[in-house]
């Protein structure tokens, strides 16, 4: 399936949680992923997120569509670079 | 439609984007907001944002949809409460 993943995670914790959904997806805002991932990997991820984020301090949205072409997406202003993504 | 919009604006300008996207979105963490909206209504949207952000730093991403229901939502953590929404 497709998915977009954000969170709004507290700056002490934000560095593993990048590290971590970089495995998975792909890196389009500051905090914002998306990509294709398997059910069995997104469990993975979440149970992987849960050992990071305190749940009364932090937030992980996944919005997830069966198929990619569902969505249409729109860039307005500065698009995450190749180079971003390699940092 | 449906959509999904995320932010990553600089801080000076950060608040008056807020503002604009919940006169026409719901707010549902720090820098996302979705909800439906007619398409003249997103045109309106975008064009008032391109008056505010700096195209050269910040960056808005839309994700649309014809209907919310090709899209499901899980959230870990922390929800949004109504009480943010208010403020």
């Amino acid at each position: 399936m497709y998915i977009i993943l954000v969170y709004d995670i507290e700056e002490k914790r934000v560095g593993k949680m990048l590290k971590l959904c970089r495995q998975y997806l792909n890196w389009i805002q500051n905090s914002v992923f998306e990509g294709e991932i398997t059910e069995v990997k997104l469990r993975e991820l979440l149970h992987r997120a849960k050992g990071i984020i305190k749940t009364e301090k932090d937030s992980i949205i996944i919005f997830s569509s069966r198929q990619e072409k569902w969505l249409d997406k729109t860039i307005l202003g500065r698009e995450k670079n190749e180079l971003d993504n390699l940092l």
